[in-house]
């Protein structure tokens, strides 16, 4: 075993803390990697204080990882000592299944492995995420980093950028559709920045005026005012798509109504309790609402490649892992712009 | 004026009973024609005791009508006098908008005029619907009907039967695929016979164990308990698509489960009360909720067309008018097989 180190949290309701562990030797086909950065995703928080449940502890959250190889087994093709390596919200799956064998490991049939707070049915124990030191994963759930993006800003494409790429992809959203994003936050800010390399005409809807200006920046043609119900009223039946990464309860009907006909609104963000839905909003226009979670380990790839090649990374806000607790709190208040990203040098 | 006689309901708790009233002349692009029957929907039941809200009073309901023309205006040309012919849930639409434009008038985006309880934009008035003798529309809005066919069952057609027909084609429904149909009413039967039809393998989903044997000879290939736990879990990630005609509230998030990968649950039926989603029942699978309103006047003409080439009709419960409030206490407990049609003769 490879004695390593991390912060962790050991109940739902401790702070994260300092945390030595071990990580698994490294199996013919896996690899070692240096943690360099780890984005900090909404998620972590969820699980750290167990408002999902299910949590195991300790936990040491974090997958949205990005680092440099140190060791690789004797089977690994695509790594070599040295190159730069990243890791998502999986680390395994069955391999086997119809799902897994079309790329779509997230929605494996038999459960996929999540980077953290899951158990790893392959080598027994817990899996431990990327608020730390070393790292071993299997190969086929390593991505390839580019070296001309800046590294920090990459690691939250692990998670916030794929899981706004992939349905953005999957819908085969660009030139000529009118797209809305909702809420903008990490997975906001990169909903924007695809939607508009994409050839869309995208409108950012949020209920803060204050978020306009960057959400320009950003890559919004329009702004509009979510809780101003005049400016709703003038989107009715405008959009071909919405993107909706709020997870805190919302109203639903009002942003259905802005779809027109065959819109749809993928939910990437989803509230803790019930979605209360008029049937009728669905009726008017053909409309759907779907969910979309991460995204595959091939289409991951694909978009950290469109990110090298379209230079594009997500904005971020660097920390020192000993402020990992207050940035969950200011995370709490939407006060990050756009995502915490832990330099790993500072462990 | 002409002068004709119909079935009424005068105020929301009032029965239906006989009524006197004019349509407009026969215009210049208008076919008049003898109603020889009338098709009996739950939406009838709805808008005659206004739970929907906004009723308009006298009410005439029916939209499920099939009839022999007996005049055609100069100008109309697809009608001459002795033809069948149909009419369903619209009677006008804008005509000019994009949804129009491409035969999408239920989606009119300045509203389509239902066939009645609606005011009519361009004759003023209020719309009167099938329970009556004689039917002014324009031929536009009116649909040929193949003589081949028993005509009292093809009345249900014109809304059971699009309302069905249209979201198994728009979705592009056929051989290869899982397709569940939820409830065995006026709507789900017909699902059956079209999904069937179409070549997909099709499962009846119910609540009620003695509709298994109907459901079969309907054109499902299997049946499962919508209430039995067990069943329901053996069917996780099984369907590409769901057609649920169920109107009363349920769980939506069990069916929600029962999608596999990329599936769609399209509602056609739509409960008064809002639809409790839980999102993580979305995210899995990548899964979608769509719903459908009936069908385009193209389409609807399409289907009648399809139904007279594979000899698909509605099953139903032939009745005089002046049973209609006995049938419409029956068709609450679900207990018709599986649409009343009035015989216009009876009165």
């Amino acid at each position: 075993m490879i004695a390593t180190k991390g912060y962790a949290a050991q109940t739902a309701t401790s702070k994260l803390e300092f945390f030595n562990f071990e990580r698994r030797d490294v199996g013919p086909s896996d690899i070692q990697f240096d943690i360099l950065y780890c984005g900090v995703c909404h998620s972590d928080l969820h699980q750290v204080r167990n408002e999902w449940g299910g949590s195991l502890y300790p936990m040491v959250p974090g997958h949205e990882i990005v680092g440099k190889v140190t060791h690789v087994g004797a089977k690994v093709k695509k790594f070599k000592a040295g190159d730069l390596a990243a890791v998502g919200c999986l680390v395994d799956s069955c391999r086997e299944c119809e799902n897994c064998k079309q790329g779509l490991e997230q929605y494996c049939y038999n459960g996929a492995t999540g980077t953290y707070n899951a158990r790893d049915k392959v080598h027994g124990g817990v899996t431990y995420g990327g608020y730390s030191k070393q790292m071993v994963v299997a190969e086929e759930f390593a991505l390839k980093v580019s070296e001309t993006l800046p590294l920090a800003n990459v690691a939250p494409l692990l998670c916030a950028g794929i899981t706004t790429y992939s349905p953005l992809r999957h819908w085969k959203v660009g030139k000529g559709h009118n797209v809305a994003v909702v809420g903008l936050g990490g997975l906001g800010h990169m909903a924007l920045k695809f939607a508009a390399a994409f050839g869309a005409d995208v409108t950012m809807l949020s209920t803060s005026p204050n978020k306009e200006a960057d959400a320009r920046k950003l890559g919004a043609h329009h702004f509009a005012l979510l809780n101003d119900a005049k400016q709703m009223k003038d989107l009715k039946s405008k959009f071909d798509f919405i993107i909706n990464t709020v997870s805190a309860p919302h109203d639903y009907n009002a942003l259905l109504r802005t779809l027109n006909t065959n819109g749809t609104m993928i939910c990437v963000g989803i509230p803790p309790t019930p979605i209360e839905l008029m049937g009728f909003a669905l009726l008017g226009n053909r409309r759907s609402i779907a969910g979309s979670s991460i995204g595959g380990i091939p289409e991951t790839q694909e978009m950290l490649d469109y990110c090298a090649a379209h230079n594009i990374v997500s904005d971020i806000e660097l920390i020192n892992i000993n402020y990992i607790n207050e940035a969950y709190e200011r995370m709490l208040k939407g006060d990050v712009k756009y995502r915490f990203v832990i330099d790993m040098a500072s462990l």
